[in-house]
C-alpha cells in the first residue's frame, strides 16, 4: 500500500516594500515573505480534491492587505499576525511564517540623514520565523550571512592525525565566517520589543565574538552561544552555523619574501561548515 | 544550566574530477562531495579540545585519495565507501556523505563521439546521500533542480475563496517547475545496479509527468510518486520538491489582440513550493 | 562647462514564453529579451523633458505583443523585426535587440516524445544580438556558457620564465572553459535560415574543440575561429571568449599514491579569460 | 584571408587578504584583482607560440607577491604599480589592472573597536581600473552595486505614448536602483590622495541623489553627474549605470483597502537600463 507521507506547501519570495509617510519623514521597510502550511491537505493530493487548499496566490495577497495595516512593528510581530491567520483555518495543522527584513538606512547628506532617500544596509538580512500550530506560537529570530573576521587570537591545534592528515597545527590563523544564528524567545517574550532584544543579542554576538580566544570553529559557536544565553534570559536556545572560509597563507618563498601572517588567499571552495544548538538544560 | 544540543561539523564542497584513461577513450567524473560527522564531539565545544575532531582538511584529502581507487562505479557506492570509513571512528555515531555528479558527454563530431572531449549536460545534477551510523545505512538517491513544464493538461479549480482571493479557477495552464526528487533504496538494495535504477527511475518521473492530467501541483505529486513506488520495488519512499514557477497570462486587450494561452509572461519571485513524500505504508 | 557624452537606455530581463498550439503537438519558445536606444534623448538627461523618451514599460509592452504575430521563426528574426520598429522612431538612432532563447525539449515518455511536455536543456544559451541605426542592420548570433572540456591534447609550453613563475610545462593537462562565441552574419544574410546556420556553425565549434591538438587556450581560439570562417561564408567575424577554469593535479604523494592524470581539483577563482576576435581579412 | 582581430588576455578573480599587523591593532585589506594584458600575442594564437604570453599563472603569483610590499595605500596606487610592472614587456602594449576593494570595519564591542575582529560592510564595492599603455596611464575609480532609493520627489511624466503604451504618467513613485559610477581621474592627479577623494565623491554622489527632484532616472543621471564634476575638479568624466528596479503599487481595491503610495511588490525582471557619461567639454 503506498500513502503520503510528511507534506507542506505555500508561497516563497513575497517581496513587499512598505512606505511609512510621515509628516516629514519617510520610512522604510523591505521585506521578503514566505508562508508554509501543514494540515489536512491529503485530499488534494490523492483525489485532486482542492476544496482545502487555500491558493498560494492568496497567501500573496494577504501579506499585502495584512501590511498595510499590521506592518507597524518588528517582522516578529508581522510575522505572528500572519501565522495566526492562516492558522486559523480548520484545515491547518501549522502555519509557519518566515520574514526576512532587508535594512535600509538614512542616506547622509550635508544637511543630516535624508528625510526620503535611503542607502541598503548590505550587512546581513535580520530573520524572524514564528509558527503557529496546535502545539502553540514558536517564535525565532536571527541574523543570516554576516560576514565576520578575526584576524588573531584563532587556532587550530591537537587534532588526531591519520593517514590523510596534511593539516599543520596552528596557533594563527584568520578565522572568516558568513555568520547565521537563529535563537527562539521563551514563551513568555510573545509581546517583547523584539527590536531592542535584536539589536541586544546581535551586539551580544559580536561583543563575545571579538574577544574570545578560539581553538576552533566548534569552541567558538559554544563560547558565543553559552554568553548569548548567559545574558539574555528571554531565549531558550541558539543554533549557529558557521562555514570555515579557508583563507590560505601564500607561499612566498619562491619570491625570496617571508610571509609571516600577512598576505592569504581567500577561498570559497571547499569550505568547512559547523552547526551547533547551544540551550538551557532541561 | 546551559548545554550543548544537536550538533555536526564537516567539509562542503569538495570539488573532485577524476579523468579515466582508457587504451583510446577517455571517462571523465565531476563531483561535488560534503561530509558531515555527529558524535561524540561535545569536549570540541565546551572544553577546546580539538583530540576527538577528525580535521575538516582530513576529510577533503580522504576523498582525493579514495577517489583515486574507490571511485570506479555509481555516486552511491562511492559515497558509501567514504561513508563507511568515516563512520567507523569510535566517536562518531553518524556520518553523512552527500555527492552531486555533473554530468559530461562526449563532444559530437563528424568523426563520431570525442574520446577526449566533453561537454556538460546541464539539464540536471544527480544527487545521493549516504548516512553510516549505529542505526544502519541509509542510501538516498535523486535529482536536482530539473525543469519542466506542461503546457497542457494542467489545471487549478474548486480551491477556497476568502476575501484576499482573486486567482481566478483555471483548466488550462502552465505548470513549471525545477523538480528535485530524492528516493530511498530498501536496506536489500545496498549493492545494486544504482545507475541503471536512476536511469529507469528517471525515466519513469518524466513519463508519468509527461502524461498525466494535473489538478494541483500537489496532485502531481501523488501521481508521480505513486507512479514510481509502484514501478520500483527497490524504493521505500520518495521526496518531491516542486517550486511552482508561475507563468502569467499577458493582457493584450489593450493591444487589440486575444491571448488564447499564447504568450506567458515567466517569472521567479514569488513562487509557490509545494513539498511531500509518497511512502510504503507501514 | 560640463556635457553629456554617450548614453544608452533601454528595457531589459523581459522574460517571455509562447505557447503554439498546434493541432495535436505544442511547441515551446522561452526568450529573455533587453532592448536599448541610442539617439537624441540629451534633453531628457539635461532639461528633465521626456517627449522622445519611450518608456521602457513601452518596450516591454511591444515585445509581448509583437511576440504573438512575429515570433514564428528564429530568435534573429524576431529581433530584427523588434529592432526595425524601435529603430524607426525619429530620434532614434540606434536599436539594439538581444535575446538569449532557453531551449526545451519534448519529454522522453514510453510512447515517444510528449507532445505537451518538455524538458528545459541548461546545455547553453543562445543568443542573438540585432543592430538597426543609420549605418544599417548588424546581425550577431552566438552561443553563451557552453561547457567543454579537452582530458587531452592540451599542452602549455614555452612561456616565459620570470622572478614570479612557478607554472611548470606541461604537455598533458585539462582544458576546460565556458565557451561563449559570438559571430556576425555579413549583409548578404539578413533573410537566411537562422536556425540551421546556428547548428552548423555550433557544430563546427564543437568538432574541431574536440579535434585539435591545443598549444593554449589562444591558439585553441585560433584553430576553432579560423575552421569556423573556412566553413561558414556566411559570417565576417567571431569573437570567442574562454575562461580557463583550472584544474590542478592533487598531490596525492602524502598518501602513498601516484597521480598520473587521474584525479583533479576543480577551481572557479581565480581564472584565466582569454578573448578574441577571428575575422576576414580587409 | 583570415586573420586575428582584437584580443587580450590575462587573470582574473584573483582573491587576496592582506592582514597589516600593527604594535596593538591589526588592519585587513580584502582584494580581488584581474589583469588583462593587450599587445603583440599573435604568435600565441595563429603559431602556438608561448614565447611572449607572460603565464596568468605567473600574473597571479606577482599580485601576491606585490601585495606585501606595495599594497600599503588605496587601491589606485596598487593598480597602478601593477600595471606598471606588466606595462614594462616589451610585447606589452596595453597593461590593465582592475581592483575591487571588500572593506572590513573594526567589529564593535563593549571595550570599543576590536584590534583584530572585522564585520565586512556589504553596501558597496569600491573599485579601481588603472591602464598604462603607449597612450599614458588612465586611472578610473568608482563604486558598483549600491543599492538606494528615492521615496520622495521622483516622476515620471510627458513621455510620448503610442500604441503600446499602458504606463500611467506619474508625479510620485519609486526609484530604487543599483547603482554603478566609475569616474576617470585627470593626469595631474595620478598620486593624489585616492581615499580621500572616494569618500568626498561617494559623499557628493549621495548628498546629490537625495536632495534632487527627480524627473526620469536619465535626468538623475545628469543631475548627479553635473554635481560631481562640478565639485570635484580632479575628475573628467563620470559614468553612471543605473538599473530602474521597479517598485509596483499592489491594487488593494479588491480587499476594500486604498493604497496611497504605501504598499509596493519590490521586482527584479524586467528592469529598465539607463547608462550616461557625464564630461567636460572639449
Amino acid at each position: 500500500m503506498i500513502e503520503l507521507g510528511a507534506n507542506r506547501y505555500g508561497k516563497s519570495a513575497i517581496r513587499l516594500v512598505k512606505v511609512i509617510r510621515g509628516s516629514d519623514r519617510h520610512q522604510v521597510r523591505d521585506l521578503t515573505v514566505s508562508i508554509s502550511l501543514e494540515g489536512d491537505f491529503t485530499a488534494s493530493y490523492t483525489e485532486g480534491d482542492n476544496s482545502a487548499v487555500v491558493a498560494t496566490d492568496t497567501m500573496k495577497n494577504t501579506t499585502y492587505a495584512f501590511a498595510r495595516e499590521h506592518l507597524t512593528g518588528p517582522i516578529e510581530a508581522f510575522a505572528l499576525t500572519l501565522a495566526r491567520h492562516f492558522g486559523a483555518f480548520d484545515q491547518v495543522a501549522a502555519a509557519t511564517v518566515s520574514v526576512d527584513e532587508h535594512r535600509w538606512v538614512r542616506m547622509p547628506t550635508e544637511d543630516g540623514a535624508a528625510g526620503d532617500a535611503f542607502v541598503r544596509s548590505g550587512d546581513f538580512t535580520r530573520t524572524a520565523v514564528v509558527t503557529v500550530s496546535d502545539a502553540g506560537v514558536g517564535i525565532d529570530a536571527g541574523i543570516r550571512d554576516l560576514a565576520v573576521m578575526k584576524t588573531g587570537r584563532s587556532a587550530f591545534r591537537g587534532f588526531p592525525r591519520d593517514d590523510y592528515t596534511t593539516l599543520a597545527e596552528t596557533d594563527d590563523r584568520i578565522m572568516a565566517t558568513l555568520l547565521t544564528a537563529t535563537w527562539r524567545y521563551g514563551e513568555a517574550v510573545h509581546d517583547a520589543d523584539f527590536d531592542a532584544l535584536f539589536d541586544e543579542i546581535g551586539a551580544s554576538i559580536l561583543d563575545v565574538f571579538a574577544d574570545h580566544d578560539s581553538e576552533s570553529v566548534q569552541a567558538s559557536i559554544w563560547i558565543v552561544g553559552r554568553a548569548v544565553l548567559d545574558r539574555h534570559p528571554e531565549i531558550g536556545s541558539i543554533q549557529l552555523t558557521l562555514p570555515n572560509l579557508h583563507h590560505w597563507l601564500v607561499d612566498l618563498s619562491p619570491f625570496g619574501q617571508p610571509n609571516d601572517g600577512e598576505i592569504f588567499v581567500a577561498t570559497r571552495e571547499p569550505f568547512g561548515l559547523i552547526e551547533a544548538t547551544v540551550r538551557r538544560g532541561r
